[in-house]
């Protein structure tokens, strides 16, 4: 078989792991020298390969791509930018065509969620349309868990490790405080659609009383009224009170809460954030005294407490996306297979990507709480493996170390071309 | 020597590491079966002793006492709550001797921050002003690192390992991602006087354009147009922004930057927090896209990133505060002396109280950059240390475990006493 290069990309919100998916892919392709030559990986995602801005990775060490298992973020630069369709937009897909050629690349491997999965299931079917011989394999990665096929998604693994700990923590320190100080604590988390990761904070405590008290899912219409009747009956049975609630949380009417249009001084639109405008309407209803935090971005990069689970299912799925295209797999994705529950054991699976493009994958109904406040022991037995095992980054003076790249880019040959 | 019980308590806000310092007064008290007969923690601080509210940590286990080393939070109850004079406020004072005397309680622990040093002072005045042997003793702990004497408050390091940590991974976050998205990122933290956990921010980077390139102190005041200016230039040479503001950010006439006076579409005054505020700034001046974190509560109780030398001082001062109080040294605090700073070299030294109560540590000026932007390399010489070293918690199904005590109480022998 002849050798050929391959292109490798992040695409969408990075996570604490897509860096580990592209520690498999990368140290796949370099276990396959007679198939695969470089790997040039796209600087910024897809933006790299139509702007010809590629990072020649063949000019870094073993030891730095060992390194990005455990660095954060996305190592190349990854994007918010979608392909349009190929009927209307052909010269997009007939630059990456171009970009390929010249650099005789015919592996693409695409690292993204699901807006991502549509970009590499057209780009997989350039080959016929454009007569190129490419084989395009999209590897998995949302924090939102989102996809579907696959058992669960690389990334998210790790952020409901952080939240469930993070809200197991902080509630300690309510509750240590609550009988003269904070009687309730809101966590705003990620998930503008759907509640995976709220409903991973109520993985912090299960029985009788056991924070979080409340967890509220976009799912479940906003209930001001019934909300505040239980923070209420939570403080006085327990003496404090502790909620995860979702960035999506909205009204019947659709509307977020962190999107209710109120206005500052100024007349500006008041700034979003769930929790302070839910910690306002406690003070208001209620008067009890409150704090909150909003984790954002810190909850997807925190790979210091990545769940060794994500960690391992990330660096697989990279790994099984390169055996897939030496393989001649086109249009795949390398997806999860949950093979067994107690004790929990997985696997890669091939998935085609025709299935997986454009569709999202909702927390099932039965996964939430018939008063919709918590979750069902169906939930908690599907997401309780997701958290398991710890996989500590080395540290140096104190902070994790990371990957540091070199990027050398590869030498453009073709025209430039605006995007 | 005859035996006598003792008296801890928890007093202020909790941190990561205030149980390892329980840890080290409690398992002190073990090895010195001689002079100490039971150690008797107050329930939610000194209230427990006012209101004879005590826990018989006798009967919690050795593995139990052990792992409160690795509990955050406040292991018995932590309160806000601060002794009056005691010229006016005399019968609180006697009501505590009489429930020590009623429980033959000799030796008095109190860990908490600047205002119980203050109650501890008072406290151990009591053995001569009211005629009973009373050895009481200042545990230090605050995450605010604003006690004199001692290098670094216990606490603080922690807090400093997991901002600057969290600083760190968002920063990857934000420099992987801004090429199409998020260009500015806003982290609020802890610190309404002093600027030392912003500080801690800073130790994310050091080299010229390394993230944060913003520290915003309380110290110096907050100025919109150079900060605005400064946001700017480093977008435009570096691609993003990264922010790490103190809560007590504010303008020159002393208003808090989180209370601006704002109201909402109802009135009602608009809920503080600086990041959004600033990053509202950021989007009406500059129209860049942001994202805005608030740890809150979770940088104090974050100890699945403890420093260990923090959790090494806390047990430490905790173990050294027994020794002093059975060597009869009344009214003094364990403070961390530091021997030297490459390699970096601690010990624990007897200050007296009296010199700790009603002062408080500020930044020293020579710590601020002279942009007011920044911390100096004497700065960075100070913190590095106190952030060293890893300290895991054991973890079970992929949450840490925590000490779960019985806080049997002890049998009450007074009248009730209101406060």
């Amino acid at each position: 078989m002849a050798q050929h290069n391959a292109f490798y990309a992040q695409s969408g919100g990075v996570t604490a792991v897509i860096n580990a998916s592209a520690c498999g892919v990368i140290e796949a392709c370099r276990r396959h020298p007679d198939q695969i030559g470089k790997v040039y990986a796209g600087h910024n995602g897809i933006i790299g390969a139509l702007t010809e801005d590629l990072i020649d990775v063949s000019q870094e060490s073993d030891e730095t791509i060992s390194a990005l298992r455990h660095t954060p973020g996305g190592a190349f630069g990854s994007c918010r930018y979608k392909l349009k369709d190929i009927e209307t937009h052909r010269a997009q897909y007939e630059r990456l065509i171009e970009v390929f050629k010249a650099h005789d690349i015919r592996y693409f491997f695409y690292n993204g969620g699901g807006d991502s999965a549509d970009t590499c299931l057209k780009v997989s079917q350039l080959s016929e349309k454009l007569g190129y011989p490419l084989t395009a394999i999209h590897v998995p990665k949302t924090v939102d868990n989102d996809l579907p096929i696959t058992d669960n998604s690389p990334g998210f693994g790790s952020v409901a490790k952080y939240i469930a700990t993070s809200t197991l923590e902080a509630s300690l320190d309510i509750a240590s405080m609550c009988a003269t100080s904070t009687k309730v604590f809101v966590l705003e988390v990620m998930g503008r659609h759907a509640g995976w990761i709220a409903a991973a904070g109520a993985l912090a405590g299960n029985g009788e009383g056991e924070p979080p008290h409340l967890v509220i899912f976009p799912e479940v219409h906003f209930d001001r009224d019934r909300v505040m009747a239980r923070v209420e009956e939570s403080v006085k049975l327990y003496g404090y009170c502790v909620i995860v609630v979702s960035e999506g949380a909205r009204y019947e009417d659709g509307t977020f809460l962190a999107d209710s249009g109120n206005t500052d001084a100024f007349g500006h639109r008041q700034l979003g954030g769930v929790a302070p405008t839910l910690a306002g309407m406690v003070k208001q209803d209620l008067g009890y005294k409150y704090h909150w935090a909003v984790a954002d971005y810190l909850q997807r990069a925190a790979r210091h407490l990545a769940s060794k689970t994500d960690v391992d299912q990330a660096y697989a799925v990279g790994e099984k996306a390169v055996e897939l295209a030496i393989a001649g797999r086109n249009a795949m994705m390398p997806a999860i297979k949950r093979v067994s529950e107690t004790p929990y054991d997985w696997r890669i699976e091939a998935a085609p990507l025709a299935e997986v493009a454009n569709r999202e994958k909702y927390m099932p109904h039965e996964f939430i709480r018939e008063d919709g406040f918590g979750i069902t022991e169906a939930c908690r037995q599907y997401l309780a493996p997701l958290i398991q095992g710890e996989d500590y980054p080395p540290f140096e003076n104190g902070l994790p170390k990371v990957a540091h790249l070199k990027k050398a880019r590869v030498e453009r040959k073709l025209p430039e071309f605006t995007i």
